[in-house]
């Protein structure tokens, strides 16, 4: 397939590689910042477009991956006629593609990409279309750079979107202040990596809900008073120590 | 070394699984529960002790290895002379082992310890004792059972408690909220894994702080609405992802 990839982050950058990998020629780079798009189509022996005018015309499918605020100015600026042109963003509707072509859909990323990723990770996709050759056709293409596709609407992927949001971007956030609060403590915070690696790894195998354990379900007030008197320093940690603890109590104690 | 493990738990059992594999010979395995002590002494080779005045006086190492609250109370009923005592809690005092020994100290595993674990892991252990000779004679202990073993008193161990529960608690709580909301929007859960594997790995290569991601540090209010909306029947998870999503944009923009 000949592939036009619109954007030059993330997302452009690690799709672009699993699909050329797979096969695929890109054809075209676009980009609004010219010396990115330049550099992204080098890497994938593509030619840079920094003019949307210019996007060629005879490509099989045009891949917009820029941030989810940004799809729609995007959609607005493109005319591809009856072409395949879907988004890669987990909250934005099929629909706002309707603009620039009769063919649409979404190619989402259910994974937190980054450009400088070794190698091409298998990403789970989730894919949908406003007609079912259109359907068929993504099912091949992501299908060929990825094991995990599945057909997801527009609400499901936003409920999917949510919870990828919950799972990793706020573990993360959670990592973040352990980390701040490790480094004002002068404790090795790499010292906690074991560990970190165990809780997301377990659950491979069992339900986290049955996996809980800590001071909060325990009921250790003891404990949780101690440490809450430690993070007195910390008062947006010892806030959310507090509130995931009082969460954790409601859940097991219902 | 001979040691007698004093509780027939997750951390007892993977611990005494660990001092076996190192080549300990583990004398004793005392518990409240007459069946628990029977069936972990049975798979350590060792003797079930029910009555705690059986305990015998000859081993080397004694491992309390019980809930943070119990061990002051287990500690209490003991009499070792001068015997060397620890416990395995993060956030207790080694000095409530004073009372039955002068020579007590700590062996804390700074991991989330399940007595299913499939083969031995390798834990990180913080020690302490009261001596420089026990702590000497711990280094040892827990060396032959760890690559990585640290010192930490009281303080700093209590600290890096509060960092684990953080990173782990926590995280497994988000884990086990968003497995709860999948199951109740029909959708999989395990479609989520790489994505928590992806972002737990990747922080052993940099700062979490550096990798955060998610419409809560773009300042993305659309789509953070969205989700608001999404979570409406949903009031803990609401709640938290509007606690979350400002604790990230405070880290970002002060």
């Amino acid at each position: 397939m000949r592939l036009v990839i619109i954007g030059t982050g993330n997302v452009a950058t690690v799709l672009s590689h699993a699909a050329q990998q797979a096969g695929h020629d890109i054809v075209q780079v676009y980009g609004r910042d010219a010396a990115k798009a330049a550099s992204l189509a080098a890497s994938r022996n593509a030619l840079p477009v920094h003019n949307i005018a210019e996007i060629s015309s005879d490509a099989d499918l045009y891949l917009i991956a820029v941030s989810d605020g940004a799809v729609a100015a995007v959609a607005a600026e493109l005319n591809l006629g009856n072409k395949l042109v879907v988004h890669t963003a987990g909250s934005v509707s099929k629909d706002v593609l309707k603009v620039c072509s009769t063919n649409y859909g979404v190619l989402y990323p259910l994974q937190s990409l980054r450009a400088e990723m070794p190698g091409v990770p298998d990403i789970p996709l989730l894919i949908d279309a406003n007609t079912g050759d259109d359907l068929a056709l993504l099912q091949q293409i992501a299908g060929s750079i990825s094991s995990q596709v599945q057909i997801a609407g527009d609400e499901q992927r936003l409920q999917l979107h949510v919870a990828a949001v919950i799972v990793s971007n706020f573990t993360n956030h959670l990592y973040a202040l352990a980390e701040q609060y490790c480094q004002q403590s002068g404790l090795d915070f790499r010292m906690l990596q074991p560990l970190i690696s165990e809780v997301a790894d377990r659950i491979k195998h069992g339900s986290p809900k049955d996996l809980q354990t800590g001071p909060a379900i325990r009921n250790d007030h003891t404990t949780i008073s101690r440490h809450l008197q430690l993070l007195r320093d910390f008062p947006q940690l010892n806030y959310l120590y507090e509130e995931l603890s009082n969460s954790i109590w409601l859940m097991y104690n219902k």
